[in-house]
């Protein structure tokens, strides 16, 4: 058992990642020209007028406030179709000490397939003009925009059960081992995509419908989120024959496979971003950001190695969404898309139109480290975002015990209430890019056990981070005394064989079964019948004739739950649950109940 | 002509001065039962339902939220008539990172002079009872209400031109002279009701036609904030046949007279605070607010000698409500309200209605320096508030030159646009709280000149404190070299005789007159005819057939403004004015135009 000071608080990693950064955002936002990506509806369907509204902060003085738009995937400008919008309501802002204006106009309704692009600019009394959202470095006004649709989330998502393989720390197939000169998880391990091939009956067993593969492109890095070519295979980890055989066996068992798609930036090692560093004159230059050509350029958070894309420029987005659609023609079912954030909300709804039309059953869901509102803005260029929120919150009460019961259940209900229906939020309890659960939950598998259980009954589809079922933990936490954070100390080897715990993956694979047997149940209406802050929580799930209920005992001392209804103990996180009408719950021990009919 | 380091920035003393305490507002308000006043509609009249809008926070799990609701005027409570609400929506808070549920819920319409008193409860899933808004020390849950009846601001308040009488230190009166031992401005001058009287021809030559009298109440201090008795005259002021008088002299002059009313404190000699200091059995220890008795007490901003009373206390209501309304018996004609955020907006909603029930045109105008939204809180239960915010910016642009003619002319749109129009707002450069304009204009009078332009051709009712129209300043400023704040440093000896500068005084009674003259322009809508951010704006504004301009030129430049219609000058704040198609504004001056028809 660790001790407390081993194992560090969650640090998210993000823009909006600490109270400085969240409050420099919400001053940002209050003073200048100010979308926010606010149209109405969210997501336009075909005939539908789509209202736009805009702030002016307290910083302009906006006399009129126009939005040029085109129809034709080109880049809006002054000479563009125009809308002047109307004054609407004056807001105070407090932080601010001032006054922000708000603005409202209607662009007409337009026919399915319009992609509607468009900018906003203020013109102030003196004459000056202010355009919203400019670019932080370039000034550039941004360009904003929505694709007109009746795009919908593929029904296989609401309903799949996704594994996230990092596949260098996966398998290494085909009767090899892992490389013996690997010391640290920076190095090359030996993982391959036949590994994954020759485990897919593995997969099968533990009943994921859906594999994420951690980047397969070519990348100078053991983690791939850098590649060097958008329409290729990374040698070590395999050929284009090994990724077909991988989705036509997948295919096969009823599974999925998503690709982790890294829009956002390249390695400086991609010929296109070395032909923009050697050729002044190099049409390639104006697919990157160059602040002062050539060694100035915007890149991933700073890092120098991930130099990232215009993704207002023609070339670069053909580019990133030609190769997305390429995959998608060679059989993959969707893209777990990196930094989302990153690139346009524009830039997205182009890319969903594009590969929707290649496949219409793909799946888009982004990486948005954020606050909820900027999460919910994907909501009709994405089919959804990872849960981040959710994550901080379930390690919060069922790991670190920051939170009580009744924040837990509190922030579920509004969190729930706050996102539309057909906007997906997968679930998870850790990634490759944070302390592993069992490693903040300092190795005690109750705790582990008990929030999946919780994951597993919520409405949106889980992801189980590879190993987490069978009870991979880390060698040390990925805050090292010297303060710099190791993100790969959570990217350890997958354990086989006698190394994995049964007891756990047992747990695991009747978890998914049940989840899977009673598809639906989990995005019925949830009732507390139950609560006690210091850590019992009792909710119950009805269906039409299906009623499932959920006990969680996140406390130290056994519990026991008097049920008013007849019910059949249908999974329990710990061998001492019993019911007998009533519940027994040991310390720390959950239980999946069926009401008998 | 004084050093940049002589004069201090504004710091307008208040519960929101800082940034951090603006913070700290907004994350309280973010967490717990936080209500804010939010009643739809703002100022009800009878036959009209009220929605009552309350947030849960990030911190209270809420199952159900009541209100408790009395007709009677009694304090509410569990037994009371009540109201369960209904979820709203939920709100993302970026700041408190989480949620906010709203709920919402309708108090069924009230017959005319009812006071509908209320208490908010949240009960959580986990059984806990938590208060909305409850007192930060005692815990108590808040009182909010609301008084149903048809009152409107009195017509002759929307006209009137208001003068602020430091009464200590305006004129002694009776043949005496000032006070020969006084040395420091925190001393007794000898300033008289009797003075006032002597001097009414002379205000009202200047064209005042109200006058706002600092506290006149027994007090041992020279300002008169912290009174030992509401029902009695100071001595050393006066007697209650001088207030007499001075009422009726005002009065045949076609002057109202306010007085300054204190009802959040009183002084620590009042005998009511001295008998509850002296005996833990004494019923008047009810009126004050002690944590621990005696010693312990709630007090303004923590001053010792200002006990806050219990405005919560029927007793405490009846003493303050009931002084105020003798004092209208006898034919004053409103109150500045001191501190009105210190009281509860109920406190106000009773107050009012039992004040304009003895004198229907009276005025109630508070104190308030905080908040738009807060400001804007009051209407209904005020008749307005003193305008701090415009204050604030008409000083950081004709004085401290620390925002440009844009930010200046957007704050005043959107400020004039964010208040509804029965909401007075008077206008005011200074008071006896903060360095005079003419100190922090480094004795350029130019500004002041400029300034006061501005205030008078704005829709509210403008304020001028007492000897700022003739040239008044100060010694020194209120900021002390040892960080110590002086506020008596703008409260020196009005001018008399030579001492008055002629020239600006007949600049402020001309402009005077012409307010008056063309009363209800002034409340026309603005329209911007020209705007430099580097200080030129000019605007007009039509009522009818009356059309005015008015030219503002802040920049130590000349300037030449063309002129698109026949116009006549009014009035110009310096000699060097002229008007001939083109209007030449010398640097730092100002012109008001008619609009030939």
């Amino acid at each position: 058992m660790t001790t407390t000071t081993d194992v560090t608080q969650d640090f998210i990693f993000g823009t909006l990642a600490t109270d400085e950064l969240r409050l420099a955002a919400l001053r940002a936002a209050g003073r200048g020209v100010y979308h926010g990506q606010r149209i109405a509806p969210a997501d336009p369907e075909p005939g539908q007028p789509v209202t736009i509204t805009v702030s002016t902060g307290t910083e302009v003085d906006a006399d009129e406030v126009l939005v040029f738009y085109t129809l034709d995937g080109s880049d809006p400008g002054p000479e563009s179709a125009q809308l002047r919008l109307q004054r609407g309501a004056v807001v105070w802002d407090t932080l601010l000490w001032g006054y922000r204006q708000e603005w409202q106009g209607v662009v007409p309704a337009q026919p399915a397939g319009t992609l509607v692009r468009y900018r906003i600019l203020a013109r102030e009394r003196s004459g000056r003009q202010v355009w919203a959202e400019p670019d932080a470095e370039t000034g550039a006004p941004a360009i904003f925009g929505y694709h007109v649709d009746q795009e919908r989330v593929p029904a296989w998502v609401r309903d799949a059960v996704i594994y996230q393989i990092f596949v260098d720390r996966f398998h290494p197939g085909a009767g090899r081992t892992w490389n013996a000169q690997a010391r640290s998880f920076n190095d090359i391990w030996g993982g391959t995509l036949r590994g994954v091939i020759e485990q897919l009956p593995y997969l099968e067993q533990v009943g994921v419908t859906c594999l994420w593969l951690s980047p397969i492109f070519p990348s100078p890095t053991h983690h791939g989120y850098d590649a060097t070519d958008y329409n290729a295979i990374e040698p070590r980890l395999g050929t284009l024959d090994d990724l077909r055989e991988l989705l036509d066996a997948a295919h096969r068992r009823g599974m999925r496979v998503l690709l982790d798609f890294v829009a956002n930036h390249a390695s400086d090692q991609h010929p296109l971003f070395q032909r923009a560093r050697r050729d002044a004159a190099a049409a390639e230059r104006d697919l990157f950001v160059f602040s002062d050509w050539p060694d100035g350029y915007r890149s991933f958070f700073g890092v120098r190695s991930m130099p990232q894309f215009n993704h207002a420029h023609p070339a670069a987005r053909r580019y990133l969404i030609d190769a997305a659609c390429r995959w998608l023609e060679l059989g993959v079912d969707g893209f777990r898309l990196d930094y989302a954030n990153g690139p346009t909300h524009e830039f997205w709804s182009a890319f969903r139109a594009a590969t929707r039309a290649v496949a219409p059953a793909s799946f888009t869901v982004g990486e948005v480290v954020e606050a909820a509102d900027l999460q919910r803005s994907y909501q009709g260029r994405l089919d959804g975002t990872l849960d981040f929120l959710l994550l901080q919150h379930m390690r919060a009460f069922f790991a670190f015990e920051t939170i009580d019961a009744g924040m837990f259940e509190s922030f579920l209900q509004r969190h729930l209430a706050y996102f539309p229906s057909d906007f997906v939020l997968p679930s998870f309890l850790d990634n490759h890019d944070m302390n592993r659960f069992l490693w903040v939950a300092r190795g005690d598998k109750r705790r582990l056990k008990l929030a999946a259980l919780c994951q597993f009954t919520l409405p949106h589809p889980p992801i189980i981070y590879y190993g987490t079922e069978v009870g991979l933990s880390q060698e040390r936490d990925l805050q090292y005394p010297d303060g710099s954070r190791r993100l790969e100390e959570s990217r350890t080897l997958m354990l086989w064989g006698d190394q994995q715990d049964r007891e756990l993956l047992a747990f695991y694979t009747r978890l998914i079964a049940a989840r899977r047997r009673y598809a639906g149940l989990w995005r019925a209406p949830r009732e507390t019948l139950l609560l006690d802050p210091q850590g019992v929580v009792v909710v119950a799930l009805t269906q039409g004739a299906q009623r499932a209920i959920v006990a969680l005992n996140r406390t130290p001392q056994p519990r026991q739950v008097a049920l008013a209804e007849p019910t059949r103990l249908l999974l329990a996180s710990e061998a001492g649950v019993r019911c007998d009408g009533d519940l027994h719950l040991p310390p720390l021990s959950g239980a999946l109940l069926l009401a008998e009919a």
